[in-house]
């Protein structure tokens, strides 16, 4: 932790504590297991941005886990809320963890759950029209051999926090004989079709079309990633949701990742072989921005 | 947390802390992303039973994982030792967990680790030719639609606190139509062959052979079902490990399961189809408690 993080405040089972007295116990099945659900969510302008899409895919995720944690949404918008008041924060990253507790002994969960909800914040720039990127260069891509978690495994429409499958890609990239700078690293699913990054959707742009992974597989359903969807065919982009392959990514015009942080970052090369964003990547990211400036700063 | 659980002393970081006081942060990577790796092992009589082929497996899942940490094998059974004798304890389950500690906020491992090292301890009945099973009745096992993880995502042979996979396997147990009174759920692998138990390995005797799922594939190489492999060896009794479909499993004369604390277990039904144990499991059971008499008690 740096000293930065230290000086945090960060709210744990209903209490503010200072970053560097946040703790769980090591019998929390969160610890244990990684039995947890987490959501990473955007404050611009003290506004939670796509707060019912979290709620969602949160819900999605505990119904996988059938973790029932019996907390109501807005309990924990006011715990979030709470937690950048404390830190004087109005555009930050938040992330919610909600783990299954503890339980005796047993692997097989328990229906009766005390969860721990923690809510981590860290200062973030200003984002919409106005604001600055999070990311400081595009970013440049790898693919790994790690193959991105089935679903029939542990459901890609899950986020837990059973990370290693994305740490095991990332870790990839800087043991290699000769290792990467790439700062992100691409997976593939078992069937050798083009997945996710490791915290990020991938799309790509071909013949004035966005194409991206489809859901319908190992891909998590990223809240970004449906957003510019969304923004795509407003603006009556031709978008498509497939399965594609390496070779079809290497041959865009385009390539940009998304993620909650990131927001849309232009991909510059993926192995090597660049590739960069363009007018299409532009004007999604300015749409993107648009969005976020009016639910957020008006 | 029980009453019980709470008077026990666990080893964190160095220190020998009550169970009801331990922790670790939040911004532990084992808490965030179940990075960490683990062992669990019995002590029979103060002696911890195969303590070498546990730190070889521990540093093949630290090998997986990139995880350096630094720690001797020494140091770690000192730990351990102290920890038991802080219980007062001499027939226990121990539970060693290595973490990649906390490390500033990206997800990509960093190379220098200050591990977070756990040690948990709880008793267990005398083991040996005059001790007692831990469990009480034979296994009923349930198969499941949760696919074991395969090795591509994250490596069978690792054993992480990435545990989701097993839990979903067991919550399966409880939330079909007719909730099973199974105790342990059995998992195929992605190409239909039956792999392993979300904590256990499988092990079936037909026409006086043993068999097991190959670690070749989605299987963990459990340690107790490695030693029942040996003394079946010995014994003159043929092994074969291969791949399996649940029909070879259904027709077995004998079947049992193995792990760490069950150590032989038999297995009363899969499916509601009536197995058992009998002569081959009792023989290997009388052979395994032996190893440990002399191992641990003479």
């Amino acid at each position: 932790m740096t000293d930065e993080d230290a000086d945090r405040i960060y709210h744990v089972d209903g209490e503010l504590v200072p970053a560097g007295e946040a703790t769980v116990s090591v019998d929390d099945r969160g610890f244990r297991y990684g039995d947890a659900a987490f959501e990473t969510l955007r404050a611009y302008g003290g506004t939670l941005f796509e707060w019912d899409a979290h709620v969602d895919r949160l819900e999605q995720t505990c119904e996988a886990l059938s973790l029932e944690h019996g907390l109501d949404e807005d309990d924990l918008r006011s715990r979030i809320a709470e937690t950048l008041d404390a830190n004087g924060l109005e555009d930050a990253y938040v992330r919610l963890s909600i783990t299954r507790g503890v339980q005796p002994g047993k692997l097989t969960p328990r229906s009766e759950v005390e969860p721990t909800v923690v809510i981590y914040v860290s200062p973030l720039p200003r984002g919409g029209l106005e604001g600055e990127s999070v990311w400081a260069e595009p970013a440049t891509v790898q693919t790994v051999e790690t193959r991105r978690m089935p679903d029939e495994s542990v459901p890609a429409a899950a986020k837990t926090h059973n990370y290693l499958n994305g740490i095991l890609a990332r870790a990839e990239l800087r043991e290699n004989d000769q290792p990467s700078d790439a700062d992100e690293a691409l997976m593939s699913d078992l069937e050798g079709h083009v997945a996710e990054g490791a915290t990020s959707n991938l799309f790509f742009v071909r013949d004035g079309a966005v194409h991206t992974p489809t859901t319908d597989g190992s891909v998590l359903p990223g809240i970004t990633r449906a957003i510019v969807l969304e923004l795509a065919a407003e603006a009556g982009i031709p978008v498509r949701e497939d399965r594609y392959v390496l070779a079809d990514v290497l041959e865009a015009d385009e390539a940009f990742l998304t993620n909650r942080t990131w927001e849309l970052r232009p991909v510059a090369s993926v192995n090597g072989r660049d590739i960069g964003g363009g007018p299409i990547t532009d004007r999604l990211t300015r749409l993107y921005d648009e969005r976020v400036e009016t639910a957020c700063y008006e």
